[in-house]
């Protein structure tokens, strides 16, 4: 799926969180960032400070005085926001809307995403241009989120929905130990300590060999790692000894 | 699933992130905050003013000068890091992360995510305390988050993860172990090993006691079980002992 997607603030109040939204558009490879607005003017420095790997996001940033400018060029827009409307639209929590567009695609090439002020979210003679609210369900009692957060949580979803190649699995290194490794350090370990008088008695020597075991066993150890534990556990069986 | 999730912030260093931490915090209803060391002492009034609906859990946050007594009662630690690390433990990106709770359950009450300071992020000697490396994919060439949005992402997925209804019953026993109880184990194996001279030389050492740290603490132990490992390993380092 390609699909370009616009990032929207509309009368962001903070130069802070107009960096920080730049520097997750950058993050999740998100680069139209475009401005309605902005209370304290342009170009804003604490912006540029809060932007680190953002500023090429920040400086490419387009500058509105009025939304529907902002938005013409979409195919469709979202609104998010946390409080509900009285509105005849569609209101879908976030990631029942990430499940949609992975089950049915997305009918767009150019989509956007709009977010309201810092003071009181979007407007709603702003939201009229959006196909749809989208809602980042939160816990009931504390809904509203911190502008630059609810953009790194849409720029993360959207990433992976619409951007991410086959999911980047990196598992950690398959383990390069052979069975007999594990036995050699396993048995060598059950025969010191059968020295040290651990075991106490026969039957519970089988138990506990049993349980240490599969402490190790279960556990997927390199090469590497079992001849460090035989190094480990060597080193304590002969300390003090002559 | 009922788990409790710690927000562990490492020496941060920006009153501002660790408020708007805390208010993501509070829109998922996470209460847990505990703070390691914090560059510019505590309270902290830039952090009170960015907290807005957060500032309960903000004066609740518990504060240490350790990360070990941080994480001491929980019973699996995360590591949230955007470097790849050359350790031998498992990296897991957030998505895959999630659904592998989804699937499986999660085998434990209490959890943390550790997150590092904004200038280097997590050290390697802090994330030996993590069972699993977690990587918020992003695009290659900007993978650093900001860190109040890094806290976002993974407040929002563990929110949808671990308070959506889920059917399966978590395949893992619930272990009962607590990170105490493995930094205790921990760290009197080092102190006996250093004292057999097993560590060669102090650079060693650091890189060696990693190692082995990375062996136990990404293993799903029991309480019992590290109870055997101690006496096992105090079985050897007695031996021969007058």
């Amino acid at each position: 799926m390609s699909v370009d997607v616009a990032i929207i603030l509309v009368s962001p109040q903070l130069g802070e969180n107009i960096g920080a939204a730049s520097r997750i558009m950058a993050n999740f490879n998100f680069a139209d960032l475009r401005i309605v607005n902005p209370r304290d003017g342009w170009p804003n420095s604490k912006a540029e400070i809060m932007s680190a790997c953002g500023i090429k996001v920040l400086e490419n940033a387009k500058i509105y005085d009025r939304l529907h400018d902002a938005v013409a060029d979409l195919e469709e827009v979202y609104a998010c926001t946390a409080r509900a409307r009285k509105m005849y639209k569609e209101y879908v929590g976030l990631k029942d809307h990430i499940s949609d567009i992975k089950d049915n695609g997305i009918s767009a090439n150019k989509i956007g995403v709009m977010f309201g002020s810092e003071r009181c979210g979007l407007l709603n003679e702003e939201i009229i241009y959006a196909k749809k609210i989208i809602n980042i369900n939160t816990d009931d009692k504390f809904p509203v989120l911190n502008l630059a957060q609810a953009v790194a949580i849409i720029c993360y979803e959207y990433y992976h929905c619409l951007r991410s190649p086959i999911d980047k699995v990196s598992k950690y290194k398959k383990r390069d130990a052979k069975m007999s490794e594990m036995i050699f350090f396993l048995e060598t370990l059950k025969d010191n300590l059968d020295e040290t008088g651990f075991f106490k008695d026969e039957d519970r020597k089988v138990k506990m060999y049993e349980n240490i075991s599969n402490i190790f066993v279960r556990n997927d150890l390199s090469g590497q790692e079992i001849r460090t534990l035989v190094g480990a556990f060597d080193a304590l069986y002969n300390f003090n000894k002559k």
